[in-house]
């Protein structure tokens, strides 16, 4: 079958094995398949994948010892665990230590005609949901953990740092409650949308240290509210930049005993100085995947707008072309 | 008057002015004055600080506008707040951008014959707790925050690195909700106290690397219970080492989804790789100052052993003694 992986290059390639059905999985035909940072970044050495990527998918189930599955629309979670040890059997399935992850980790992913998953990760597409909006089910997902992990409040102050991808996502989601939220960014012609919803937005150059010794105070929003942008004064601050000086411009914002999410995997080492952490009390948050349900229903009630995300549709067979284009552009998707 | 100061280098002179008394300040006589990391750590370079040393103290106010002040015996919170900006009117004086930090930052600390602090950062001491216990409300108070910032359920496995001063008052602190607590160090003639106190403690080497690797399953703590320490198993990890490999221990101990506490603050930058903290979306939470008031009233009840700690007793005038000590052992008090 024709699959899109990566073996130290990214490679199309015509004559990959089909999966063979496991025990507990379904071979799923997906339609459409998302292009993700963390795509690119296996292409540069990250978490040392070797196989077929992919892990945002939307798709038909076309085979399954549980019959009742075959030709289900579905999306799916993308670890895959043991379900036997401890910290399954706390019900956190997604940090099984032996999981594989789509894609990802010792798990070939959906940029092929065909691919596996466990049922237990599969869930039903709501009609209502067209595929090019279910497949952002797992990146929405993604950003819908910052609200499951921390509690956010309607009066909270949360800056998103990064106009890409999982950061237009995050935005949306931390809007729910009633929140301001500010996006920081390069990409003033990726604003609209988020003028439209109310979020504000303002350029990252106005956290350049330079700027913030001469003139910290007078950086107004550009966008539907215009206030200041003062450093250490908001209540969370999510970096999904994937860049370390993403993470410093996070730092700046976030108030003393504030939240910093970090939301992106990057290969790099941090030189981030923790004891100004330890001083300001900040705490600093990890966040991964998350909860499919709620990004279902999300998307079913029109909640997250995803169409103005997405970039450009290319074929599986112009995979190479679809990849060069994700690294400068918002969401790429493949059709299978 | 007598004071111990760091001026680029550690000094005691005999003429150094006396505080002047300022409005809303009183003049404190310390009795006793604890020598902490931190003090070291600033001879070290940390926070740039130049002036008379000392944050921890118990002493007897001896002149104050507010008359009702004078002659009692008081122990101080070490964050002097403006009081007027919108931190401190949320309540949150410790974080005030514009304070001065007794002893560490813009202000005299307590290692002198007379210093001041404002009489909002004061707390009485109850008659029935002496001096001697009295002097480790600060630090027990910085220990306590821990149990402020972050729900600490009986059921919750601690473990905390370090068996410095701070860590086995971290250790007593995260003992009262009912947890299992394990303190992982290097000094097994520190542990009888713990020990005591139902703390297990397990040595340092047993988090090698090289004895991960091979062996990482079988190692029994040291102490009244004896189970096993095993990575990636405790809901809680509290780092107190002050040392960058104290903190990559702390993370090999901590659950997918657990907390990491850093309670320290180290003048060097930490190398950590902070991908896997996204990956296990670890809580990392910077703790610093605490509460007195239930410090106290913890000292009061007897339900914190201090006296154990404390390695020795040095007058002001063999304060550069005293330093030398206390890089090596555990609690040196100074008397003024």
């Amino acid at each position: 079958m024709q699959a899109l992986l990566f073996d130290g290059q990214l490679r199309l390639v015509n004559d990959y094995p089909e999966p063979i059905l496991a025990p507990g999985e379904a071979l799923i035909r997906p339609s459409l398949v998302g292009i993700c940072n963390t795509d690119i970044e296996i292409t540069r050495g990250y978490m040392g994948f070797r196989g077929v990527l992919g892990h945002e998918f939307v798709g038909v189930v076309q085979d399954c010892a549980d019959r009742a599955w075959v030709g289900r629309r579905v999306v799916g979670e993308i670890n895959a665990a043991c379900r036997r040890c401890a910290i399954c059997a706390r019900g956190d399935a997604r940090h099984c230590p032996e999981r594989t992850t789509l894609g990802i980790d010792r798990r070939d992913g959906a940029m092929a005609e065909l691919f596996s998953l466990p049922i237990a990760c599969l869930h039903d597409v709501p009609a209502s949901v067209p595929d090019q909006a279910a497949v952002f089910a797992e990146p929405l997902a993604a950003a819908l953990e910052i609200l499951e992990q921390s509690h956010i409040r309607p009066t909270d102050r949360v800056a998103v740092v990064g106009d890409g991808k999982l950061g237009l996502l995050c935005a949306q989601a931390l809007r729910l409650p009633g929140c301001e939220v500010v996006v920081i960014g390069r990409h003033p012609e990726r604003w609209e949308l988020l003028h439209g919803l109310g979020i504000a937005t303002a350029r990252v150059s106005s956290l350049d240290d330079r700027r913030q010794t001469t003139d910290e105070h007078d950086e107004a929003y550009i966008g539907p509210s215009s206030f200041v942008l003062r450093p250490s004064s908001f209540d969370m601050v999510v970096d999904c930049t994937g860049q370390p000086s993403g993470l410093a411009a996070a730092r700046r914002l976030v108030r003393p005993r504030g939240r910093l999410v970090l939301k992106s995997t990057f290969a790099a080492e941090s030189g981030m100085n923790l004891s100004r952490l330890v001083v300001d009390e900040v705490q600093l948050l990890g966040s991964r995947c998350g909860p499919f349900a709620p990004a279902l229903r999300l998307l079913d009630r029109g909640l997250i707008k995803v169409q103005p995300l997405v970039a450009g549709q290319f074929s599986l067979r112009h995979g190479l072309d679809a990849f060069a284009a994700a690294s400068r552009r918002l969401k790429i998707l493949l059709e299978i």
